[in-house]
């Protein structure tokens, strides 16, 4: 028997078939995303054309990927999904740990390993600031040892990875706090800037008439044994982007300010940006990560 | 200010950054993919490491389309996206009319004209079969000169497109309908077959434990001046996999039956699929096609 397929028993028809998934959160994911998806077509009356332009954009983005560019992640950026997913991995964390932000797609997992107080930059001539801070426990304890990962784009707004000769590294750098937890090192003061517009989620964004701006701001992934790793950011307070941030990663407990003159700063002479990391316990049956985002180059070695 | 930016509030960011948008249809379209896109994200309550799992696909699927392979339509056909499109379409179209079916990857737009009796056969060796039938106005009237576009795979189930050389035609033919709308011509008995399973989707497919079969079928686009086009394809009864299409096409109107003795048959001695094609009139602002799908070398031309 052929049954009758129309806008409405479609749905059950793709879902009853992929009722043998083994794995049930396998299962569970796509039949909701099934059900939105098709939800989504009924409510806006998808038309042929409309269908077609979206396989075209999506295989544009997907043309897009390189090893140093990731246009899907950036896709979900701007459609402000990766931080809805952030938002959700905070929510099953400790309120006392520090929020999430965007990792983006400029993370490299491999920067150069330097000592407390060193300097990140090799290559740029930004003004240099101090970045430094206690990275605790939630009750406030420093936590020795722990993997503090930093990256952030040049004075013109560029992250290595954007450069003509991606495989230099400049402006990264892997540190370990010391036997009270302390982190401290040289940067340059951050800058803001405009997402790569020159594929098809720059075509997006000018169609929308976004401006297309990140804030100032400064990535850090912070981790030790025991806790839940922190991928997060640092947002400069008066940005002028600072409320309109093009992949709404700015969260208020994230902005700092620059102290032109600290008393306190471990390194002399420099301004300032002080802050202090609190990680959440890892839950008692995986170390999950938040990590929205990872390697350009990692997700493509994946693919086929 | 900065807006604290959380599972809820996030949505009506973007919707609001996206206000500006300029063209009323696209700034509806997006911004109800937004909200339906978040709701499935705080449904599932999805994790960064399901996040990145569906960055890899997608970026995946984007990597295995060329000019000869469409990926994101083959994903759009397996969760029936592409079924759904095609069902809004003939809705908004005359219920008289025959209704659409996928147009699916394997689509070219530069197949060789013939003239009506010729065969579409270049190389293949399965048995052959007499299509024909009349294309008629939702009244019953035949239309002349009307375009028939018709494909379908070998006998071992491959079109052309997934040969060696993808360059060879074969099973491929344009025709015209003579002065009383009629068509004929010979083709070979429909096969069915598996979709392309050494991508992303066929990983998919074989996760969600699923067949990955289509009933045996043919392809049709069947057009005139003054009517919406028909993209359709007919299926054979009795097919194994006639209930459980893997992109769910098959609908009961588009059932055939091969007739081993039709003494009504236009070319004598072969075996017969006798159709006819009903178009509706075009719409009156745009004879808009209902091709859902394209020639996938026309899609990556579009592409960045």
């Amino acid at each position: 028997m052929v049954r009758t397929i129309n806008e409405n028993t479609v749905t059950d028809a793709v879902i009853e078939q992929m009722s043998g998934t083994s794995a049930p959160r396998f299962k569970e994911i796509m039949t909701a995303l099934v059900r939105h998806l098709h939800e989504f077509g009924r409510e806006v009356d998808l038309t042929a054309e409309e269908w077609l332009a979206a396989i075209r954009f999506l295989t544009a983005v997907g043309q897009k990927c390189t090893e140093h560019r990731q246009e899907f992640v950036l896709l979900s950026d701007t459609l402000g999904f990766s931080s809805l997913v952030n938002t959700l991995h905070d929510k099953r964390t400790s309120d006392e740990a520090t929020k999430s932000s965007l990792l983006g797609p400029f993370y490299r997992q491999d920067a150069p390993v330097l000592k407390l107080g060193d300097s990140i930059v090799s290559e740029s001539k930004g003004p240099e600031v101090v970045y430094y801070g206690q990275v605790t426990n939630a009750a406030g304890q420093g936590i020795p040892n722990a993997l503090v990962q930093v990256w952030e784009p040049d004075e013109t707004g560029n992250y290595d990875l954007q450069k003509l000769d991606p495989s230099v590294m400049d402006l990264r750098g892997r540190f370990r706090t010391d036997s009270e937890g302390r982190y401290y090192f040289r940067g340059i003061c951050p800058t803001g800037y405009r997402i790569p517009m020159d594929g098809p989620v720059g075509d997006m964004i000018r169609a929308q008439r976004r401006h297309g701006y990140r804030p100032a701001h400064i990535h850090f992934i912070v981790g030790a044994p025991g806790y839940r790793e922190l991928v997060t950011a640092l947002y400069v307070a008066g940005d002028e982007h600072i409320d309109s941030d093009t992949v709404f990663g700015v969260s208020d407990s994230l902005v700092i300010s620059v102290n032109p003159n600290d008393p306190a700063s471990p390194i002399p002479n420099l301004p300032t940006v002080h802050y202090d990391f609190r990680l959440a316990a890892a839950a008692k049956s995986a170390a999950m990560s938040g990590r929205v985002g990872a390697d350009p180059s990692q997700i493509l070695q994946k693919a086929h």
